[in-house]
Parts: structure tokens; C-alpha cells; sequence
């Protein structure tokens, strides 16, 4: 399937309010604990999205936009996260998802992309040359992966309490798929 | 980590919510394809938990608790949703199942379950004996797992629209868990 803005926008919409109806008041049991060491809970990965907001995402289509392939992006850090957003609360990080998902989709719509923008070209660190209709619609199935895993590192949370019903239980036959 | 029923109310009450922020008037390219012959869309996986809402999850405490293991759970029919809620719009079915649910948390709740009564054991037709606990964890990790399908499922149709970036998105590289 083709990729088509709106229905990118339309999905990058949701995701915020999404997690804030799944996440919000949950008790910390589901998400402040991860799948073991050195991988993230649900609150880890609320920082990553908002990582990704401020460093990833619209930075990178300025980029593109602007300088085209003569300027490579700056490599995305996966674990920039770990350093910013400390002592937060998890209600106060997905205000600030959402607020900055907000901000970024204004500034994305206001560029009236056409066609042909979305066909420049842009240079990935390791991915080499790159079109911004790629890099949004990546932005999206970020989004999913991360909603993915979210519901993976919950899961493994009741491995033990669903008993023998587990083997039917595709999320926790799911081992992760991400390299590290 | 043990079971822990208030945890999993928490839960249970969330994902009506979650899938409605998620899936209400998104346009269809997300919500009715699916990943190919004999796979689910998201709008079959809601069908599907509006069924388990009314022949599974209750109905078989409803058992447990008048029964105990003297009397099989009927086996749940897991294409049984595709008879029913034909010709019923996304809206409509994200609607039944919220009503549902709520009402099946209301009914859960007014039990006011004991621990021992968390104890209590049925009888699964395929696996054997299991006790209300596991019955009831089980109902919170298979919305997680039905999450887990319908990021899959969504990130799928922008399988190729992502470009090389595909090989960095963990959701494009599950190939589900779940037996058919």
C-alpha cells in the first residue's frame, strides 16, 4: 500500500490519546516493570516517544526539506531517553507526548506537503538516501511499534499468572523483534 | 509476578477505552485490512472481543464458581465472531464491546471474590484444570494480546511504504504467535 499523508496524520493523531486511555492510573505493577534487564517498561517507552518528538521526527523533514541529501541526519539515540525526563510522573510524561505530538503535526500540516515534496530525498546515517514519504510514514509504524511492545512488556508481567492458558497467548510467544 | 485481581480490573476497564481512542473514525486503510488470507483486521479482532465478552470470560466464572470442575467449559469458537455483528460499522461494534465490558466489570466486581475463591477450579476443555485466577489473568493478556495483533495488523499495510527502514521496526518483523 501506497503511502498517503492524511492517512498518516490520522494516525499520529491518535497514538497519544491512545496511550493516555491504556496508560494513565494504571497501576505501576504494569508500567514501571519491564521485560528484564536492559529493556524498557511502558514508562520507558513514553520517553522514547517524546525523544523521538523532539530529536527525530520533524527534525529530520527539516532537514530534508532544507538541505535535501547533502546533509546526513544526525543518528537518532535510542537511549537519549534514559538521560532527559527524570523524576517525572507517567501522568505528566503523556501530557507531554501529547503536547509535543500537538505541536509537530500543526508544523507538519502547515507545510502543505505535496506530491512531489514527498518525494525528496533526504541521507540516513546508515540507511543512505531516503525519501521524506518514507520518514513519515516510518514515524507511524514507529508509533505501532511501540504500542507493540507496550502491550508485550505488560503481558510478560501475568507469564506466570495465566497459568496453562499461556501457550495460547500469542503476545507472550512474542520474544521481541527490535535489534538492541 | 502473582495475580492480582484489582490489577486486573484496572486493566480490563482500559482497553474499551484504549481501542476507542485508537480505532474510532480512523480512516478504513487501518481498520478493515488485514494480512492476508484467513488473518483478522483490527474491526474483526473487536468482533472477536465482543464474542469472547459474551460466551467466554464471564460465562465460564459464572461456571467455576457454580460448578467448579465438574462441569467442562464449552470450547470457545474463535471464529465465532464472523457470524455475528454483520453489517455493524466500527463505531457501533467499539460501542457493544465498551457496554459489555462495563457490564461484565460490574458483575466481576459485585462477586466480590475472595481469595479462595480466586482458587476455586474448572475445568478447560483442552487444558485441563484451572482455577479462577489464571481464568481472569487470562482475560487481561488476551486484550494484550489482540493489542499486540492490531499493531502488527495496522503496521502491516505500511510495510513497504516505510522503504529501508523496515528492517529497524520490530512490529514489521513479527510474524504473529498466535495458532491459527
Amino acid at each position: 500500500m501506497e503511502h498517503n499523508l492524511q492517512h498518516t496524520i490520522s494516525l499520529l493523531t491518535r497514538t497519544p490519546v491512545a496511550l493516555n486511555a491504556l496508560l494513565r492510573d494504571l497501576p505501576e505493577t504494569w508500567t514501571v516493570r519491564n521485560e528484564g534487564e536492559s529493556t524498557w517498561s511502558a514508562f520507558d517507552v513514553v520517553r522514547h516517544l517524546i525523544h523521538g518528538e523532539r530529536t527525530d521526527w520533524m527534525p529530520r523533514a527539516r532537514i530534508v526539506l532544507q538541505f535535501g541529501e547533502t546533509q546526513t541526519f544526525e543518528p537518532f539515540d535510542r537511549w537519549g531517553h534514559m538521560r532527559e525526563y527524570q523524576g517525572m510522573l507517567l501522568g505528566q510524561l503523556l501530557d507531554e507526548f501529547a503536547r509535543l505530538r500537538s505541536e509537530n503535526l500543526s508544523e507538519l500540516r502547515a507545510l502543505k506537503l505535496r506530491r512531489e515534496d514527498l518525494e525528496r530525498r533526504g541521507r540516513h546515517p546508515a540507511l543512505g538516501v531516503v525519501t521524506l514519504s518514507e520518514l513519515l510514514a516510518t514515524w507511524a509504524v514507529h508509533d505501532l511499534t511501540h504500542l507493540h511492545q507496550i502491550s508485550r512488556v505488560m503481558a510478560h508481567q501475568y507469564r506466570e499468572a495465566v497459568g496453562p492458558w499461556s501457550g495460547y497467548l500469542g503476545v507472550l510467544q512474542c520474544a521481541g523483534h527490535s535489534s538492541p
